[in-house]
């Protein structure tokens, strides 16, 4: 048969990269947990039905559906085949319901929303949860941009409580310096305060085509801002205004106490401002971090669910500049599955993007390494026996080992090693076998000495 | 909208059953690694080309196919849809290639052989992976029995060296027995040996027939197993001298002496004694194991590509009276992709078993629950920039902790401690931020104690 090939857009991970995805996850994880976030797994697939209708018309589109098992045009008339082709793409869409129940996860909140509406009797509240798996998307594949990638999500539900969202930006600012990763800015701001804007303006009505527009920014500049801000019918006067305040520089402080000055005190961007000060107040009681937190006036977040704090966090550095992370605080999560009244707030690591930039600066460290440890060369049958004793005591003292699997020529199985980036050798011929003090070799630095079975042990720990 | 919820065979894993998961798959993991395996992963999602004809009609069938997306109708006729309706099931079966040309990850062990024939020339052999990944099959759901479940796989492919035969039994041995898995037994036998069972009885042309019969005797019976040898065509002379072969009871020795005894010296069958001689050799030349090995004559597998060694592991004292594991070795894994003269050795653990096994006989362990481990009470803002200092000093600690969002009546704070069985709680009101004494309380023990934040880690990481 053809030489095998995987789908567009989705990757194999072979060992060396998988044990530095691994260690990004791990820091992660041991972070959300530090902050009492328990982890939780969904299904890769939900009913369709769960899915369809909340990641908008595009979304809905570029969803993974499975196809029924069996006959799965047994309950489709042969007349809604025929309107289907004929249909052409509306036709085809129309056709997925019946011959497709279920489809792969796109993301990993509306899985948890609809965890937390069916298990909400069981859960207690505030449930904080952290979720790291794969969601599928058929977007085009694009460099950084993949058709399988991990989110790393954590979630609390069921309290406005903005201890959590001060506690957010210690999580991203943790992790993220434990990751190494440079230069990493946590842009912050607070959908009360867009709100304030449109409010400011007078254009209320046109809150979300406001989000919408500002969330552009960084893509297309003042100059494509404004055009969109005219084009969804915004005066020009208004539009003037808008510029002016969201294009103010300076101090998270300046900021503050700009729009302090500006917004009304009754109005909810005034709030959205005391929300903003409270949260980097209770950020600022937890001494030893000082990540770059910036206010940027311009964060919109695309996503229409949020309704407080909003975060985006972005690397610089690297060509992978790009957003590593985001999310925020919405009111209404699970309302959509018929639980309202679910406050809650959450954050996302995008790995794949911090591996890239990792991967690009070379900042993984060296000791990420955690494959095996050590080799025995294999001398033959003789020295078998003894081998296998001391690779198990290698083992039992917790030390990834391997015996080369046979007594090929010596230069070879160090090749092995070399290839294998395995650091320490071990060669037990019939003489060290009789002594007890055997040949051990440090690869890296070329040296070899002859050491007892405890030495070697305490060598490769230290 | 209705109530939502997950599909049939599926599984949400909430934050309890997620920490005991885990601690299973980390027990594995370990194990792995410290026998020389590295992680790798592949795409949950296939081309349906790799997957179809590998398992079998049946498995052709339970493999879950993934709409094309965008108008997946498009390239497919009119004239074949109608074929496809009329046509029924197979109809239905036939149209698949044209409207979908990915399909879910069936198991582990096809995508590994992909992947191994795709990036050959990068790795390094003897070539040992790992994988834990779930996969999913259209199998009718039922008790212990889900339609994604996780695989736990580790294989080495590139040498025939019986030393990996060996090393599989202490892998199973020492994670089960670090699981605390009651009464296991690692069943073994040697498809060669089934070979020689033919051979023997001049059916070697009946070879599979034999193989698909003996592997239902824990089914069926000798009863059955007759029944259907008949069936096979096979003669009744001779399905007397298969069971007087197979029925054998006894030690491993007596068994491996009255092969050596039935067996042509020149046979395949008595070269498969002496392969099992020699892993069980090897075994045993590893000190401290002692799980329970059976030499297991009716061992068969089903799978027809396994050639040497091949292990099934069973757990007993449970209801779930089932295989937790299995493999063995086989010649040409890759020969499917065009890449031949490839042995390789493998083991699968059944992780949702193991699960099932454990949690029915209540055999976890208490401090699996690896989750929050002190709640500080909320008292109001007085007192919550000093709760925000202590509670990052317990974070740096490596301690996951928890401020209860809120100034409720501490009756209710308690009571959250106690749903998420958090084991400690500590009280800082404003006597106590002046005397820098807490209010400490071990919940299990219902004691509470007087302390300063150097002696609240200690208590915890004691």
């Amino acid at each position: 048969m053809a030489k095998p090939s995987i789908p567009n857009g989705t990757r194999d991970f072979a060992p060396e990269v998988m044990i530095r995805r691994e260690w990004i996850f791990e820091i992660i994880r041991s972070v959300f947990k530090k902050y009492g976030y328990l982890p939780i797994e969904t299904p890769a697939m939900e009913n369709l039905s769960v899915l369809t209708g909340k990641y908008g018309e595009e979304g809905d589109r570029l969803i993974f559906k499975v196809l029924n098992n069996g006959d799965y045009l047994k309950k489709v008339s042969e007349q809604s085949l025929i309107e289907a082709k004929q249909g052409e793409e509306a036709g085809a869409k129309k056709l997925i319901s019946q011959i497709s129940e279920r489809a792969m996860r796109y993301d990993l909140t509306v899985p948890f929303a609809r965890f937390v509406v069916m298990n909400h009797a069981f859960l207690t509240f505030p449930f904080k949860r952290y979720q790291i798996q794969p969601v599928w998307r058929a977007d085009r594949p694009q460099k950084n941009r993949y058709r399988e990638f991990y989110q790393c999500d954590a979630d609390v539900v069921g309290s406005d409580s903005l201890i959590y969202d001060a506690e957010f930006l210690c999580i991203y600012d943790e992790a993220l310096s434990k990751m190494g990763v440079p230069q990493f800015t946590i842009e912050v701001n607070n959908r009360k305060i867009l709100s304030g804007y449109a409010e400011c303006i007078g254009e209320m009505e046109k809150f979300s085509d406001i989000c919408t527009a500002i969330d552009k920014w960084d893509k297309v500049g003042e100059e494509g801002v404004t055009k969109e801000l005219r084009e969804r019918g915004i005066a020009d006067e208004n539009i003037a205004k808008l510029l002016q305040i969201i294009s103010l520089e300076g101090s998270n402080e300046e900021k503050i106490a700009f729009l302090e000055r500006t917004f009304d005190p009754s109005s909810e961007g005034f709030k959205g401002v005391q929300e903003l000060k409270e949260v980097f107040s209770i950020y600022e009681n937890f001494d030893n971090y000082n990540g770059k937190i910036a206010f940027n006036l311009r964060l919109a977040r695309g996503l229409n669910y949020y309704t407080g704090t909003i975060y985006e966090v972005r690397a610089e550095g690297s060509t992978v500049n790009v957003s590593i992370g985001g999310g925020g605080r919405y009111d209404n999560l699970t309302g959509v599955f018929g639980l309202s009244g679910m406050s809650g707030i959450g954050i996302s690591f995008g790995a794949d993007r911090i591996y890239d930039v990792l991967d690009e600066l070379k900042l993984f460290p060296e000791n990420a390494d955690s494959g095996v440890k050590i080799l025995l060369i294999n001398f033959g049958t003789e020295t078998q026996n003894h081998c296998l004793k001391v690779l198990q005591a290698l083992r039992n003292a917790n030390i990834a080992a391997e015996l080369y699997p046979k007594n090929i020529k010596i230069g070879k199985q160090f090749e092995y090693a070399d290839k294998k980036k395995i650091p320490f050798t071990l060669a037990i011929g019939t003489d060290e076998m009789s002594s007890g003090k055997y040949k051990f070799k440090d690869l890296r630095k070329g040296e070899q000495k002859e050491m007892g079975l405890e030495d070697v042990i305490n060598a490769i720990l230290l």
